[in-house]
């Protein structure tokens, strides 16, 4: 029994010869490769976590709020202050992490015998969580310079009547925004062909140069918008999603979400968090400088840099990115090779973790051959 | 747009008309509706969670251990201590409640074209989860003591070949175990009728007055044993369910799973309850006196009541359950209409609160209609 494999298993035929989804973990100095905060929480947070999961724990043989309405105040509450538009309780819905925002929003309008589009390359987790929950796959068009191009995106849309549209911005692994005025043509042109959900992922969009999309809501009910806690919040150990729409776009995902879903401790370490907002996004506004230092540094080397409004870089063109990955790993600092041909991501870390990184890719210019 | 509903939005057919899951919500003082453990966590207990949930909070910048290893270490270990079964971390899997282990299940066994089959009446969250992946759902049938008649199911799995067999024991929310020798057989006829994966939700377990089924495993590479720590453990609130089964099972598992699925917080929680464990099993035995107690206490009123393994026990027989639901909540306690004809369920409380029920059925009896 000991040499039964997956393949021996009646496991479903798409999963078959497929890995679990996942960056390498490896035990490296400086990881600059899956876009963590490089702050700890502070300590006056910490505390305060611990203070309130201490009160929860005291709960803990009850069910939590299945309805988790104080963290979703909360999370209103704070998208109101920062994202120019108000939204309530009823607005918000929250989840363990935005995949699972992600695949409960496809468990009720995406699904079997219904397609998701989304712009690639992007954040490929979009592809695997329709294929998790049966919903067909469309791989819509980017330009050379990685920008959603609106005519030949509406063209897409047109042709394959999607049921969901996925739009990233800023977008992961290439770190470029998408203009407001393109996802409101999107979503005509969504609503024109099907109509479809448009979901615009916004899980970086606190270090953006622009301001967060959620004014787009207004009038518009089948648009969500996806965000989460682990980058500007530096709590990506916490899992906590959530998204912003129509209150009855909340009703639906009400309608799949599993009971219970959102732990007692998970609720009020988020809490906890969004007691300390301001200094978190102070953090944030140190990532963003450091960000544009990493991108003028590595142009001045003559790297090509793609327009980054996360908290990460996309950069290369190498011949070979994968040799480039590799090479600079051997000098200690783990960035990303996301498979886009040419180019690596590194993650805006503390200023001495992306010193070291800047001293790495100096080095290996001399290295490697640089393409385009 | 403030009239927009779920229905003018582009959501799924079969969801059309559906309500969210999950047990009324209500504010009484006696709750017995939703199994909980009515002991709190120890003191000790709570500091340690407390303790190390400060730890992991000072590294929450950075994503959590994707595999859980120290995790499904330590659930191997007290399977292995409680469960006649040497099993280790490659046999195990945990995610956020037992819920979610089966939606991973479901996604890598079952899914669109697939189907599952459940003995009914038995934990309705297994036909929704079915539903939610995409799974047809196919109720097997029970006989009128909710016993699984083994002719019969053997028969309804020669004749649907499902893809996926539940098996729920002790089963909720009848509360009454199946024999370990009608799994083992109704397995047999899974294996010859597809081959299908089995998976005994052994969700009440260790209330049993027998032992678990985790010998079984041994050589049944399609076997999965699915748990929770949330009755035993007390710690409904913290979503921790877990599996286990046959490493390929495990490494399927992976394939769907969304990446972090688990928090560093929750991983540290589970751990600190698991030091606990001898402790909180301690409150175990103590419910299962109680839950004899209220057993023997509403038989002896004239109540029918179905043997059970489980911290709660089904009785009836009503005329009319739903009224007699409202009668008893009248008097300040809730128990559950579970939708069996004829029957409510109570979860097994303090001494104190099973005297508030008792108290309040002994008034009862003279006012609704027995039937049977």
């Amino acid at each position: 029994m000991s040499d039964v494999r997956i393949d021996d298993l009646p496991v479903r035929d798409e999963l078959r010869g497929t890995s679990p989804y996942g960056a390498p973990q490896l035990d490296v100095p400086v990881r600059l490769n899956t876009n963590e905060n490089p702050y700890p929480l502070p300590e006056p947070l910490v505390e305060r976590i611990a203070e309130r999961v201490r009160e929860a724990a005291r709960g803990l043989n009850r069910y939590p709020d299945r309805d988790a309405v104080e963290l979703r105040t909360a999370l209103a509450a704070y998208l109101t202050r920062t994202g120019g538009h108000e939204v309530g309780l009823r607005n918000v819905w929250a989840a363990n992490g935005s995949n699972e925002v992600i695949q409960q929003l496809l468990q009720a309008f995406g699904g079997p015998g219904r397609t998701a589009m989304g712009f690639e390359p992007s954040y490929s987790m979009h592809a695997l969580i329709a294929r998790g929950t049966g919903t067909g796959w469309i791989s819509g068009p980017r330009d050379e310079d990685f920008a959603i191009d609106l005519a030949a995106a509406e063209k897409a849309i047109a042709e394959h009547c999607p049921d969901v549209v996925f739009i990233t911005t800023p977008n992961n692994p290439t770190g470029n925004a998408v203009p407001r005025e393109t996802v409101a043509a999107l979503y005509e042109a969504a609503q024109a062909a099907k109509p479809s959900m448009v979901i615009v992922d916004e899980a970086y969009v606190e270090f953006s140069h622009g301001s967060s999309l959620l004014p787009l809501l207004q009038d518009r009910p089948h648009l969500v918008i996806s965000r989460t806690m682990s980058k500007a919040f530096g709590a990506a150990g916490l899992r906590l999603g959530y998204l912003a729409a129509h209150p009855a776009v909340v009703d639906a995902v009400q309608l799949v979400r599993l009971p219970y879903h959102l732990s007692a401790i998970t609720q009020v370490t988020a809490l906890a968090a969004l007691e300390h907002t301001d200094t978190l996004l102070g953090y944030v506004a140190q990532l963003k400088q450091e960000r544009d230092r990493l991108a003028d540094e590595l142009r001045a080397m003559g790297y090509e840099v793609t327009a980054s409004d996360a908290n990460f870089v996309q950069f290369g063109r190498f011949a070979d990115a994968h040799e480039a990955w590799r090479k600079i790993l051997d000098r200690g600092v783990l960035v990303r090779d996301n498979g886009v041909p040419g180019r690596l991501r590194v993650t805006a870390g503390t200023p001495a973790e992306n010193d070291a990184f800047l001293d790495a890719v100096r080095e290996l210019k001399n290295e490697v051959e640089l393409s385009g």
